[in-house]
């Protein structure tokens, strides 16, 4: 793979990129991130991300002046050296390299930026077209999933556990209801054609796909709403998907071995698909 | 800082102790690790650690066939090139460098190891003669504490956050009792002179140093329990410490502003702390 990589204003082969291992993402998961679809080359909804890894840098007070536009640079460079046709670029942001300790505010860091691109097959996949199963498991993870930071593991062993049972995704259930899934967010209609996602808190990340999609429901008169739902309420809608920047909307068709609706892609999901592949070709960029 | 630092079979520089972006470790915190104290060039309950280790990269599924005399030789000799008298050996496992999937099962990975030394006063500190004050903060990690992995994110703002406080550390409160500290385990003495500190569960590190005191007290005769206890009690209690491998015994004088017991460190927490001593004098490896 002769792919190159950003790597603290410098660009490397994909071998030679390399951190310290005294690097606070290395050794404490003190980092964040952003992945952002590639299609035909531009970024969907790239303004979007950024201002999440804001954010994101914001609630585990990370300083670091990043400008959007020298960011949205050197992702088109990347995605244009490596020739990314269909993808993803993947932004990480550690507080940086320093002597070990938890506690932060007694060394001074400079933070370190690693940018790559991944090639990955966004539209027309298979899942898409036939959608996917998954199993529900209790939620492990730490209680601010609203911050997209590197602490990944429990997400890791979930996702890599649904596969080792022959699924291909899994949704994490806490206090009874569904938060989301290990990487994307979790949708129900209920029998009367209604969408239904969880409400933003820290239980879950704020979407950007999930946030389009409901923006796109509201401008084509499809009801949506935003709120709990249970794993049986799941078991009996009547379709279900879930959402994620590089995989937008695909179909859910079984949860724990039950048939979601008729265990087929349904109407509403098809359109859904449908509705957001067409608003975000407008977007590109 | 001259320092050795031992990297997947060699030994390197610090500066030159380098991980490549595409390591799980730095991407998923898929990694696990252990800190054992230094002692006069002495490892402090290795065996416990590296047993420790064992379990929580079975925890974790990473398979890795570490040998404990192997390990044990690089730490001994990392001790020796880089002269450290009194601090610690950090080991850290992650399950390598892949294709950036949160799915492993796809990949092949051999995992990375790191081994480096940190200098650190542990003996005769202030903290230790003159005890610490510390904030609760509520329990925001994640649900299998039990394991040691690098998702730290969170101990590592509650402590940062105790330090801008002006505090020396906190402990987490999860359902009404206190689980642990940042990096330690939590302690109270009660009115009848019990030591009581949580049993041990996925909500909390079974801790070496933790492990030791309760077999010393029972060897000495000093009665213990292992039990929840809630924030009231703690603040009520007649003295309360913390265990950490670094920091073995500490005493916890304030707890939100409250003292607790006098204020100062009391007779039962400085005879504690003098019986671990003796007995791990015994211990040096």
């Amino acid at each position: 793979m002769n792919e190159k990589v950003y790597l603290n204003g410098r660009y490397f082969e994909r071998n030679d990129a390399l951190v310290s291992v005294f690097d606070r993402g290395f050794l404490f998961s003190d980092a964040v991130y952003e992945v952002t679809a590639v299609i035909k080359g531009f970024l969907v909804d790239w303004e979007s991300h950024f201002n999440r890894l804001k954010n994101s840098l914001k609630e585990i007070n990370l300083v670091l002046e990043i400008q959007e536009k020298e960011m949205f640079s050197i992702q088109k460079k990347l995605i244009d050296v490596n020739k990314v046709d269909e993808g993803l670029v993947y932004i990480q942001i550690t507080r940086g390299v320093g002597h070990r300790d938890f506690n932060f505010e007694e060394d001074h860091f400079e933070p370190t930026v690693v940018i790559f691109t991944q090639e990955k097959k966004i539209l027309n996949t298979i899942r898409a077209e036939k959608g996917i199963k998954i199993v529900t498991f209790d939620e492990m993870r730490w209680k601010r999933r609203d911050i997209k930071t590197t602490q990944l593991l429990a997400s890791s062993l979930a996702k890599t556990e649904a596969s080792r049972r022959g699924k291909d995704d899994c949704w994490f259930v806490e206090d009874g209801f569904i938060t989301e899934g290990s990487s994307s967010n979790a949708f129900i209609i209920n029998d009367n054609g209604e969408v239904i996602t969880r409400e933003l808190s820290p239980k879950l990340l704020g979407g950007i796909t999930r946030s389009s999609v409901l923006e796109f429901c509201e401008k084509n008169n499809l009801n949506f709403k935003e709120g709990c739902f249970t794993k049986t309420e799941a078991k009996n809608a009547l379709e279900a998907f879930i959402t994620s920047s590089t995989n937008f909307v695909v179909p859910v068709i079984e949860m724990d071995g039950h048939k979601i609706g008729k265990g087929v892609v349904g109407r509403y999901v098809k359109e859904i698909q449908k509705l957001y592949l067409n608003e975000i070709q407008k977007r590109l960029s």
